[in-house]
């Protein structure tokens, strides 16, 4: 049996240990031969082919990043792209194809699945908003260094009415915020699932301020919006800052808050470090046997499937369930994170 | 409403996160009064109390360890314990009691609700054997700590033919040496829930290094034990090494390989190195939330239940449905962990 | 004797292992009584003291921050501040000071020498820019931070084209960035030292992704500045980016980087994240011997003096020799940076 | 010019920072040819060759082990080995020799240097011994590890009257015991430097014990010993537990600590854990400095010098000054490590 096998959209830690599950499977047990597409789908369209055997797999488990290269590259939005897919699976001989990725990934996958191609997906995303899987590859690793920043905000307290923002990945949903939120004890944790009003922010910490804190740390999902109505949602409106696109809202909200409370406010705005570096033992594992499962079911003859984890075990999801479904944070988890700040 | 809690048995990271959520919430959210018992269930015995409130649990969610004290002490098992206990809680006027803790303490609290006390429990092992729950705290952080070990004894080759043996915790149930394995690419677990063979093992060794490996690298549970009748076990009876208590099995297992091999053998014993400092995100997360969970569970009357995470879920599950049961690793993850060695 | 202690400025870590060292020594050997200034020179001028004995100091090695609380606040400054001082050395009985900070500290210190008070200074800042030691407590931390993070980036490529800045401390010096360039790699360095000109910036970036690679890392210290009359510095009069303070340079740079090359341009501010959090064992090696020679000279009646790292060495540097100067990254570590770029 | 470049005896983290320096400077600034050789003085003797360009180097700085491999050869005490390096030095045209190691290539090089080869040396050891520099190679990551590992265990108490015992490298000299002692802030430190007298430590720790201490943390370097005369001395000569190398000076104080006190006594032994991973910043600004330092050293010509770090300098040592010294713990340090306990 011949398997190609590629990695989509923005890379994360924990994908080569996927890659390296597949191969490893692949060849040690099955006998099969494994080819890998370098960059995502556009390597498909381009025939960018390479076989993989042990000796590529050998010391990737603590590497981040994709040894197999990826892109933003969508073939179902580009002309002819489809097609093109097809064809290189026709020529290269490919009995079955595994993509790694996050939503355009597998919105690509069930495309391709479609039009007849036996496909098996491996959801990854530090955002943690794949629907139908407790967790994504990429998602514990990115907490880990979100909690780590948090923490060591924690102890530099060097001035008195300070407030210090910490700006997340998460632009549909705030895992990152609400988790590192908990983990690291924030103060105040802002995510898209729940639209902020800034003059309760600003009363929240102005309270705080003056009955027993010296300073407060906000996590803010990247993706965090005021309230439609709320006072910062109608500034927004006027665009004054619209030009800002990194650290767009925490600079905002930098703003927003030094002239309402008077509090000096400094920002961190973590971005792309969250996204790499070695991944933490989880994202190794969940990337392992997310690895083994699909290569396990493309064996078996399935299609059309993503490998999803729930509980203790690692299921297959059929890929027409989870179309179209953004996975948010459960009110439960952001009541958790506001009981304990 | 006046809360007893108390930490019981080993100490692992996040046990603060979770005595921290139970006074944040039980204090913040119910203007309960918490009470922490020194030591365990000594201290309930003892009637040695303290009063909690938000002063007591500043800045602990980092820090290992448990702020309470802990103790390997089972009131069932004194003489008199049980009473005991009930005198200091009617002393006390405690309406019900939070216990943290691994089977011991699991066990003591089934006794103690049959008793008549209202009870509710939350998981804690590095072992990750409790039953019941896909993960108790302390077992992430734990796995990490081996993760990393392993992960530098890989980047270390100084010579041909040497074999590196990691002893890691887990006395009934090989958790932490399956998932490190898995985390950091070993290529050989030995865990308790498959009693090994020496002479399969030497033949795995002496195969790897004549094919391709100039080292290997070994994760041994401590409570790993050679099958029934097997070459090593034989030799147990004999006794030879019994006196030697720490590293047991690491040193039997690096004398009887260099014997049959040849080849050098290095042990590193981690010890009480896995349950110490600094949780994970993912630990202080699960003490969090199970601490939430308790209280509330405790304000709505419940008992005789422990807290425990199923999928993204956190649920109560009875006291009675998991005693005496060993949660093993299952079949497939030590398939996974073989598969990919 | 009655030593007094305090830590001013900006809070870093391994000032408690500093603290820990005075107070251990101090009591264990010599038998003096420590007391503790809180907030730095704000607490001798408002008289607000604390003893510090064994139990202040436990755990505290492993702890970011400072248990004495620190303030920006200079005594020599501040209306009647220095008279203040000394009427409260006068009426808490101190026979000696020892004083923990950076560059404002110091100069305290010397001001406060003059006026007849024994004291002895021990150096600590991020920035490493403090004349006459080696090296000051925090700047391992720093460094080690800053270059995890690189670290981060450079496993993350998910795009052809990228430029990533990270922004890191250092306002007249430029050490953080030149270090943890080289450590991780970064392919641009800009320092303080050496006024950037934007047009070769961008022609490096150009060229480099013109003939091999796929995207670059730069990491710019807080202070860095456009060379005088080159093409940013001509915009910098004109003030149109004047109002943004936090990521100022950094977002500065994104802007101008993007149209002049057409690269999409990243930013990560690392901000107080820097200078928090658990010490290095560098750092904590370093607070513990300066704390150790501080106590040491204290006792033997030194004053006006400075703890000092040279080579192996700890050593005493008299304040005089290193008022007003600025301990600048050397040419050569640059040339290394650039060299190995 | 043709350089040779090979590293030597045991490997450690920062290696390869040594290597990518030398050869990046060299190619890129020099347009020297630098050609690797395998396995240390073993691939110089078998004229085991490989070339070393840009491609070789690209993201090894954060990689722990060396990608040249290394073995413990040394040419000179092999028959025929001296005649052998110089063959090859011919064979190959190498005008000059790199080489990063410890004590025993430090010696070769000097015995080729002497035979007419050009040769500049790097030292690496983690145990820190090597004379006439400040730090080599791997010590600062094998202190990091070190003292990580104490404070793990210094937040795991469970029982009362227990000790832990942490084994480190060192056999000669204790410097990794010293200083992560410092840093973690250990009970007692046993280095080679001052022989231990059994029934003094059990004083210290029944004191310890009796007077306000639940736990005590014990770091010994492999290489402490009892003191001459001293009662475990005297076994030692018996040879009760002569047979076991690994753990074996912890493994002998576990046994007589809880025999003369009673205390529990628990063992960690790091191993070569110690030695592997990825480097810190520290060691990789180091390796990176020495390797721009030697090829500069061996592009004006010198030899038979080793570069150092002496303060904030990185200078050139003859091989003749530290043939044959070991440099030891100060005894001002192991003060630092005893009054800070």
């Amino acid at each position: 049996m011949r398997v190609g096998l590629l990695t989509g959209g923005g890379d994360v830690p924990g994908l080569n240990a996927a890659i390296r599950a597949v191969v490893k499977r692949g060849v040690g047990e099955y006998g099969h031969h494994i080819v890998g597409f370098r960059n995502g789908w556009k390597g498909v369209v381009d025939g960018d082919v390479v076989p993989l055997d042990r000796t590529h797999i050998r010391n990737v488990l603590p590497v981040g990043g994709t040894l197999l290269g990826t892109a933003r590259f969508h073939p179902h939005a580009a002309d002819g792209g489809l097609d093109a897919v097809l064809t290189t699976i026709e020529n290269e001989h490919i009995d079955a194809l595994i993509c790694i990725g996050g939503d355009g990934t597998l919105h690509a996958a069930s495309k391709i699945a479609e039009a007849g191609v036996k496909i098996v997906a491996i959801p990854k995303t530090i955002d943690n908003d794949v629907w139908g899987t407790d967790s994504s590859i990429g998602f514990d690793t990115a907490v880990t260094i979100a909690t780590d920043a948090i923490d060591r905000l924690h102890t530099t307290a060097e001035s008195h009415n300070r407030v210090m923002i910490v700006e997340v990945m998460g632009r549909s949903a705030g895992w990152i915020a609400a988790t590192a939120g908990i983990a690291g004890g924030a103060e105040l944790v802002l995510a898209p699932e729940q639209p902020f009003d800034i003059e309760r922010v600003v009363r929240f910490l102005k309270h705080r301020h003056r009955s027993h804190a010296s300073f407060s740390i906000m996590v803010v999902a990247e993706g965090a919006v005021p309230a439609e109505g709320s006072a910062m949602d109608y500034e927004m409106q006027l665009g004054q800052f619209g030009q800002i696109v990194a650290g767009g809202i925490s600079e905002r909200l930098k703003v927003e808050i030094e002239e309402r409370t008077g509090f000096d406010t400094r920002v961190a705005v973590l971005g792309h470090i969250q996204r790499g570096g070695t991944p933490t033992a989880q994202d190794r594992i969940l990337g392992s046997r997310f690895g083994v499962a699909a290569i396990d079911a493309v064996t078996r003859g399935e299609t059309a499937v993503m490998t999803a984890v729930r509980g203790e075990n690692v299921e297959l999801v059929p890929l027409s369930e989870i179309a179209g479904k953004v996975k948010h944070v459960p009110t439960d988890m952001l009541e958790v994170a506001r009981a304990l700040a």
